[in-house]
């Protein structure tokens, strides 16, 4: 390839200018009007502004960006994440103008997509997923049924919710019954859309995803997972490489299952297969994101696997340079996000200007953001102004080291969520590794002024 | 150690805050009043003032500085480089008070601080040296007899010059009868002392220096090599692990030249033996540096293994805990020194205030720097505000990496020698590893503007 668009903004952005930097590769950066001054406009070799502000009106718009990409004359297109990086339709348009989707095919991002297409997809190979209803359930009487074939407890989700939101568990008949009702109620009050799922419920699991990579010759690898189980709220806030959680046969069985899945999808290039753990180390398919994740880097640090530039090699339909058995980790990795948000007023986000800026340095610390004195956050877009990444050789070293890292990265002019960070990584239960996706609930009930 | 006081400024003062924070020690800054507004005194626990802007008034002033630490209270000293770091009375100083000095004894520094006793001890275990005079030469044909044995090119060096000045090369008897007037003649207007010495002159060497570590116990292992050929009037300006001339057998030999020597050193914690290399692989100790080198994270990101912290953990008593066959070097590492110096206008140095500042992040990519947006760089002390570090797979990785990352690093408001570094990082004869210590003055020629 040699000039790649990047669809995307912030500290992603500038992570994909790096690789094709690296590799000779030309940038073409588009940028949205409050982004002017961005540094992925100012380190790309061309750039072409695209719209206002606002996501949908710039980012989201498919058709300003494809013309970007015909006037500017790119080979391909990198989505990043987020904005338009699952969206099946525009890797369809990429394709139909001839400019190639850095990503999988968009019957792959469909069928991974779809819920429920993507369970069936998965279970059909052998990869263990949560029992529940093949679709909607309508009655009490059907959700019974259910549960006792899958065993308690059980979760009631509205089909039409999302990011936590229309969530009922149930534990037993009774409570599944009452639950049922109100769960149907409460989601056509709050979706205008009464459909419910039945799934069964996994109490206190861990989040534990693993990377894989697919190149265009049937080849499939997978890099070992990351365990993402401290989230608020569904957004994930620290992940770490391995998983303290993960023993050496477990992570082997769980490899050989994200293979599979990522080989039934017909999938191509970077993706992570999401799954939850029990507390027996039984894992579920969750759902698998068809692009590059917030949290690559810490797969980056342990393997020495540059993934952007997989991901590029795979576009540019070349083979895996690896197996299986060549991919080794020696390290341990965490990351955690900084955002640009106030935790002590209930994480309310937090733009505006940067008046003094000192990202952290020095051995087994890598910062991937495009933050600098004097930068002014807009208001328009997520809140996650930089990814900050510590590892050596032992959970312990890259443990201390995020503290020490923390501790040194000072922003000042608006808030952020480092002083969050700095008590979850000294967290006693933190520390033990014993983290599940409980972990914030609690530390929040012992931690108060925090959250 | 409960508290280290660091008797430096800058980078390295700030490295090993970092290692002491990772480590739970305490850390005391000391600081000139031209540094108060450092992050090596905003970032340590506790922070004395120890004077007025100039080093001989704060950073070499050695009484004011073990006042500090008395006040403190503090376990140790850690010098860093430069100031009082090779300095064999302040190491005597800080052991009289019963404060550990990090680094070897007052023995061993004086020992190796002297060039001909140094050369001398090396010598009775078996390390090559460059053969000459034993000490000074009083007449022509004492100078020619010697160069009869050690053979032509020869040296002709005033003792009391120094940083390249005062030196001379011959390659017969006829033009070293004529050096050795000129010489004599010469020394003795410049410097007021005419005495010299003669010295196998080696054309073309390698700058080649291997890191050792050595511990209280009379265990010592070396860390492998780095290549410091690229110099502009003997000052280092990029520095790579492993060095792209040394072979596998080179290395054994080499290494185990380095560790006899530090043995013979009687020596303690971290040095480095530097080897002048010639072109046929022979190599020569030059002199050993009895301290941390500025270039010492191209060893730690290749090895994996944190200098300082094991410069701590040796001063604490700490038996090392890996032996020679443990140390694998799987990477490749090069680092540029930053310096806030006008290229175009003879290297003249550019103090001020940093308007703007981003410095590098991404994978592969490690920046260790005292600077920030809005920082104000004091015109008092050495030109360097930050080392620049990628490391990767191959050289080719680090080597690509590392133009992307100058190609990324901004500093406004301030001349710096990027544009020289990736200059340099994408010469030819430095891409195919062929620099030698003659590499910058070659590459001046090729490159009139920017030297």
């Amino acid at each position: 390839m040699e000039k790649v668009l990047i669809a995307n903004r912030g500290e992603i952005a500038l992570r994909i200018v790096r690789a094709c930097r690296e590799m000779g590769i030309k940038t073409l950066a588009v940028y949205s009007e409050a982004d002017i001054e961005s540094l992925h406009v100012q380190l790309a070799d061309e750039a072409i502004c695209i719209g206002p502000a606002a996501g949908p009106e710039s980012y989201l718009k498919a058709d300003r960006i494809l013309s970007a990409a015909e006037i500017a004359d790119v080979d391909g297109i990198h989505p990043g994440y987020g904005f338009l990086a699952e969206n099946a339709d525009f890797a369809e348009q990429c394709e139909s103008c001839n400019i190639k989707f850095i990503g999988p095919s968009a019957e792959s991002i469909r069928k991974m997509g779809d819920k429920a297409v993507a369970k069936e997809t998965v279970k059909e190979v052998g990869v263990p997923v949560c029992g529940g209803s093949d679709g909607t359930v309508e009655s009490e009487d059907e959700a019974v049924k259910i549960a006792s074939e899958v065993g308690y407890p059980v979760m009631i989700k509205a089909v039409a919710g999302g990011g936590g939101k229309g969530l009922r568990i149930a534990r037993n008949d009774i409570s599944l019954r009452k639950e049922f009702i109100m769960a149907r109620s409460e989601a056509e009050k709050a979706f205008g859309n009464g459909e419910v799922l039945i799934e069964k419920y996994i109490e206190n699991p861990r989040h534990i995803e693993f990377q894989v990579l697919a190149d265009q010759h049937g080849n499939v690898v997978h890099l070992g997972e990351r365990d993402c189980s401290i989230q608020r709220r569904h957004q994930k806030l620290i992940e770490e490489a391995p998983s303290p959680f993960v023993s050496e046969d477990l992570r082997k069985r769980m490899g050989e299952a994200a293979v599979a899945a990522t080989k039934a999808a017909n999938y191509e290039g970077a993706g992570t297969i999401e799954f939850l753990v029990d507390p027996d180390g039984n894992f579920y398919f969750l759902e698998m994101n068809t692009r590059i994740q917030v949290e690559h880097p810490v797969t980056e640090e342990v393997t020495g696997i540059d993934l952007i530039k997989q991901q590029l090699l795979v576009a540019q339909g070349e083979k895996l340079a690896f197996k299986q058995e060549d991919i080794k980790i020696t390290k341990h990795a965490i990351e955690c996000r900084i955002n640009a948000e106030d935790p002590a007023r209930n994480f309310i986000p937090s733009p505006g200007t940067i008046d003094l800026y000192y990202a952290p340095g020095g051995h087994g610390v890598r910062v991937d953001s495009h933050c600098y004195g004097g930068y002014k956050i807009p208001p328009y877009y997520d809140s996650m102004i930089g990814k900050l990444i510590t590892y050596g050789a032992t959970r312990e070293i890259a443990s201390q080291r995020m503290y020490r890292a923390l501790s040194e990265y000072l922003i000042r002019g608006i808030k952020t969520t480092i002083p969050l960070q700095k008590a979850i990584v000294s967290d006693p239960d933190f520390l033990a590794g014993k983290a599940t996706t409980k972990f914030m609930e609690d530390f929040a009930e012992r931690n108060p002024k925090l959250d």
